[in-house]
């Protein structure tokens, strides 16, 4: 059985409420964190997105739950401390109807879940990849943040999966801009420099995305965030896709494009190895 | 308490998983029934869009819920039979990440809830609107059926409590073509035609609208699906606003322009009437 502990405003209960937000209208956010050997990777980045999160969609941002996180790690089992943990943050439960209760106690979830388990080829000698036929919305106020509106992306899944062979799918929105992979954020080396989409209109930005940059920017290496459509991300001499899940996977074909894995990638796996010593 | 039934496939459950889907990435759909007398209203177009819903998105559609239905609203106490049924189906626990597992269970939520009361004179004089600066984003695969990713709407009706005096909003997608209202479906009498958005790209056919449309067919009433720029509907001599729950509420005042209730409107309003007999 996962383990699971939910709490409202700073009270354990012992179950969720049908009746929450969450559920009702997808009204909160989530973080996936990667734990490995009962230590949060890239823990900051998460508590970050999660506190703009939380700005951006007008939900309470409780420092009461870095503690009940701590408290959830020390739970674990000493034999499973390797796996993700799913913390989620709902409006809680308030009477039927959109408007939310200012009053109402946010919700809490913390669960946790099975590394997940990916061959290390794709790591090292990459993956292939398809054009996603389905865009994604465009919708800035919800772009950049890991709301629990996420049918597009299930959607997404379901169609990749019946692309043969292809880990993972290049994502355009309704204007045929790049945004992401259906799981990932993407990035490209065009005209020889790195560079990934803005998501100012859509798509999430992933806490590797965020730890990348910073990186890159510390040892001046520049990236350019800018709009990217379809056709330019063709000409790309490089391409990889990331998440603080499995790291960064190269793209080694795309339709009848071959590619061999590059320098600036090769630089970019260094770069985030730190955070995947222990990977599977 | 309210009242909760919730059931894992055909099997009552005691309480909800807080890994259910419907939570996770809101993953499922909703109907809400506005029952009088113990009687559901509308029942046959809800359960329409429930089926519509799921084909949409995968999910299976179980003959069970009818029973389960039925049985719920014979539970009810014999004083508080004038309510609203949230009838809600999610695609069930399973593993985490996006991809749906196809054995998984569909959840089958219950939940009853106070009726809605609004003022009478929101039916007979009129309301006030506002046009909402927060676009609807496009997304055809998501279009017209009820899905649990609402967190548009919950941003829009937080907007629109900030308009003072104003009981709904117009909310345009974002190639500014008007959508629906915040809660509500749209229609509006231009060029002496009456005109309702046709909601191909965003928004929810509801269940009012729907059988408003059945209606006005059969009365060889001609409606023009189309369409409708807010530039055009500006030009309205007639608009009105309408869902399940409350009937229809015609438009007397948006910004500087004042409507009196028109013809059509009062035409429509007495086609619904047999569904608001009850209505508080």
């Amino acid at each position: 059985m996962t383990l699971v502990r939910i709490w409202c405003g700073d009270q354990l209960v012992a179950t969720l409420s049908p009746l929450d937000r969450g559920l009702a209208y997808g009204d909160g956010v989530f973080e996936t964190i990667r734990v490995v050997s009962g230590r949060p990777v890239l823990m900051e980045y998460h508590w970050a997105r999660l506190s703009a999160s939380c700005v951006q969609l007008g939900l309470p941002d409780l420092p009461f739950w870095r503690l009940a996180f701590a408290t959830f790690l020390t739970e674990l089992k000493p034999d499973s401390k390797d796996g993700i943990v799913r913390l989620q943050v709902t409006r809680g439960v308030s009477q039927r109807g959109y408007l939310p209760d200012p009053n109402a106690l946010p919700t809490l979830i913390l669960s946790w879940h099975a590394p997940s388990e990916y061959p290390s080829e794709w790591s090292t000698a990459g993956i292939e990849i398809t054009q996603m036929d389905m865009p994604l919305a465009i919708q800035p106020r919800l772009a950049g943040i890991k709301h629990l509106n996420r049918l597009e992306q299930v959607l997404l899944r379901q169609d990749l999966s019946t692309a043969p062979g292809c880990q993972e799918g290049l994502v355009c929105d309704t204007e045929g801009y790049v945004v992401e992979g259906v799981f990932s954020n993407v990035f490209a080396v065009i005209n020889g420099q790195l560079t990934t989409p803005s998501l100012g209109r859509c798509g999430v930005r992933g806490v590797l995305r965020e730890a990348l940059l910073d990186a890159l920017m510390l040892q001046n290496i520049p990236v350019n965030i800018r709009d990217i459509d379809a056709k330019e991300m063709a000409t790309a001499t490089e391409i990889f896709f990331c998440n603080s899940v499995y790291g960064i996977w190269p793209v080694a074909r795309w339709g009848n494009k071959t590619w061999q894995v590059g320098p600036l990638t090769r630089q970019c796996q260094l770069i985030v190895s730190p955070w995947f010593v222990n990977n599977a």
